[in-house]
């Protein structure tokens, strides 16, 4: 097999490429139940055959957009701990380090509406739950990661087990991103809030963080 | 005003009553968005009219529910603490309350799936968003108020505010109860789940309760 991608290959990757992102629009006009396979199809300007040999099904499209997204949040924070953790000794105080963390992190009110939506479907149907379990036990698994490698970087300890502290991170995070939603906070009030309710958690739990 | 209820309030509160658990077992069939004032008027025998007469919407009838739901649990949450807090010196150790708190505090699938509806419904509707921001906010500071009792009867310390506290803790219990049914957990292993996430999270923040 040869490194570089096929023509057949890149071709395949766009036509998801565009349903994916036809997917959002049309989630974000209707919502995930109103959403249809062909609303979808005739926003990304394709046939349902085109759909079909794509996707299995309306769910595994939501779910790979779902994954998409928060695949692009995690890569670039996993960027951003690189940085920091491939000097030695550490440029930066860890409350710089824990700031521009949760900036990179913050998330439309789009993509906060989109998760919660299928988090709701996956508590309804069990082959979205499936899918939903490993995503979301797959992020618990990264988070915890970069967060052993921020506390080794730094000398720092961890009073619960990072895949615990990954948890219950991902939990402030997802629940202040929805509760800014019901409040509609604009993103600066958002990003202010986050700031403090990661601050506030980060200084309890990380040995030697706020001393 | 005399203190004795009227036959009229007592009628009224019976109404309520009955067009909240006729609410409960229609959500539990069709769910939140399918679930109309004529179903619910229907199951509870009653006609639109009563409806109007005691509540203004819909959504102030699902509101009510959850608060309703709650309540009672948060009653005997506050009811354990009491008995707790009201010796001296307190006669249990520190995991032990821990344990019969999360006891008291589990929640049954269709309360879980209501909660999850309602938080949904108020991320698009800003009359729900109102009441579920005052509901939830009412929550965060009475778990704070008990979380403070607690830990003052104990001569304990905390990592974090009561109310930073008390906002992850009510983060992690009901993304815990999601998650358990989205995992197809029973009663028992889901009581099993949400004492060492919450055993977790306390021995983390609490100073000396793990000593």
């Amino acid at each position: 097999m040869s490194d570089a991608p096929t023509t057949t290959t890149r071709s395949r990757e766009n036509t998801r490429a565009r349903l994916l992102d036809a997917a959002f629009d049309v989630f974000a006009d209707v919502g995930l139940d109103a959403a249809s396979v062909e609303a979808v199809c005739e926003r990304a300007g394709f046939t349902r055959g085109a759909f079909y040999s794509n996707f299995e099904s309306k769910d595994e499209l939501f779910m790979e957009l779902a994954q998409t997204v928060s695949e692009r949040k995690l890569t670039a924070v996993t960027d951003r701990v690189r940085e920091f953790t491939g000097q030695a000794p550490p440029a930066e105080r860890p409350e710089e380090i824990v700031r521009q963390l949760v900036d990179v992190s913050l998330d439309s009110r789009q993509g906060v509406l989109l998760m919660s939506e299928i988090r709701a479907r996956a508590m309804r149907d069990a082959r979205m739950a499936a899918s939903y379990r490993e995503w979301s036990e797959g992020m618990v698994q990264r988070v915890a990661g970069m967060a052993d490698d921020l506390i080794a970087a730094y000398g720092l300890g961890l009073r619960l087990t990072a895949a615990d502290f990954a948890r219950i991170m991902l939990e402030v995070w997802e629940s202040t991103l929805v509760n800014a939603v019901i409040d509609e906070l604009d993103d600066a009030a958002t990003g202010t809030r986050m700031h403090s309710r990661t601050q506030a958690l980060v200084a309890a739990v990380v040995e030697g963080f706020a001393d």
